[in-house]
């Protein structure tokens, strides 16, 4: 028997994983970076195969990982969660550096990062675990705390997105609202279905923004 | 150029990972266990190989996993992080479950539990990456809140174990205390305050223990 809220227990961090370089560079949105050991320190990176930034960690043989705040703004997961860098350029107009391993590492929201280059790779189906030994390490912002995926879920009312390893089709989540209606972002068109949430639309604190685009609430509209 | 500090923004959770069966089960305390894929369900669990769980989980193809929560008590952190099975029966008088896969599920201070039967590995020098498929999730606890290494770190002030993929060696963090003469185990809590005591608490045997929990001496901080 398998309880899918169990799954909610396992605790993420949230980053943006990125490689290429100056001239071909994407990132996206990871839950799963982690230090698999320490002497010589070392770190994986779980990517889904679909992300096109898993061809360019392949292709570059190194990855970045930008450690997101929790005062990250909402277009940081429009961007690099919800948009795919095959037809579109997600860097373009972030503050972006190129250091040890000339990959891209995307400063906006960052409270730190690692460079890591890729030392070997894991085929797990779906994703790929690649094992990158560290070569670089600092610290941007010492004030914010790091977002976590349980911060983002119950504060900011995210979900993963479709590549995540996290995601759950919430049509097999217990439905606990009966009457339900549909809401329309009017600024990127992202619907919020009550009969697929927890929480009713009315229900979402004022400060309540589109997990998307970033829109505030109110720019909802029933449809 | 590598910042120490950038490692501690990497969010983790903390959990006992076990493996055996009803005659010879052992866990450990572990903070890398992560979803890699959502079809099917996998997780992958990193484990010192000098852990007697980490033979255990190669013998009998599977591991569970057990959600601490943050009201964990500090005896579960000195059974299960700082003592080792090969000379001390771990789950003798723990509140035990035998289920799908027959490997121990630690149910004390547990939120919920999965157990993954074994189908990769991943050898990452002084650990192995086991890549497990879900066979069974269950929630034992919805109030508490999953504990977080930072929270570990923060609050329970705890630091991570010899064995750990993160562990740091402690004499390369700067140390912003200048003199006290209390020491803390960071295991369970316990304090040695050298004016109570006859010793100085560098003037210990090396091989001295905490009479709490059984923590080696190198494992106290100085508070």
């Amino acid at each position: 028997m398998i309880n899918l809220e169990a799954f909610f227990k396992i605790s993420y961090g949230l980053y943006i994983v990125s490689s290429g370089d100056k001239d071909h560079g994407n990132g996206y949105i990871s839950n799963t970076v982690f230090q698999v050991t320490s002497e010589p320190a070392q770190f994986a990176a779980c990517c889904n195969k679909n992300n096109y930034t898993c061809g360019l960690i392949e292709q570059y043989g190194c990855f970045t990982v930008s450690v997101l705040g929790e005062s990250a703004s909402p277009d940081i997961f429009g961007r690099f969660g919800y948009r795919s860098g095959k037809d579109f350029n997600k860097l373009e107009g972030m503050n972006v550096a190129y250091e040890t391993t000339g990959a891209p590492v995307i400063l906006n929201d960052s409270l730190g990062y690692l460079e890591c280059r890729v030392v070997q790779k894991t085929d797990v189906g779906s994703h790929i675990i690649f094992i990158g030994e560290l070569v670089n390490a600092q610290i941007c912002n010492v004030t914010d705390e790091p977002m976590t995926y349980a911060y983002y879920r119950k504060i900011r009312k995210g979900l993963s997105p479709k590549n995540a390893p996290t995601y759950i089709d919430k049509t097999k989540l217990e439905v606990r609202v009966t009457e339900t209606s549909i809401y329309k972002c009017t600024a990127c068109g992202h619907i919020y279905d009550e009969s697929k949430e927890k929480v009713k639309f009315k229900d979402l604190p004022d400060d309540w923004k589109c997990p998307v685009c970033g829109a505030d609430k109110e720019d909802f509209i029933k449809v």
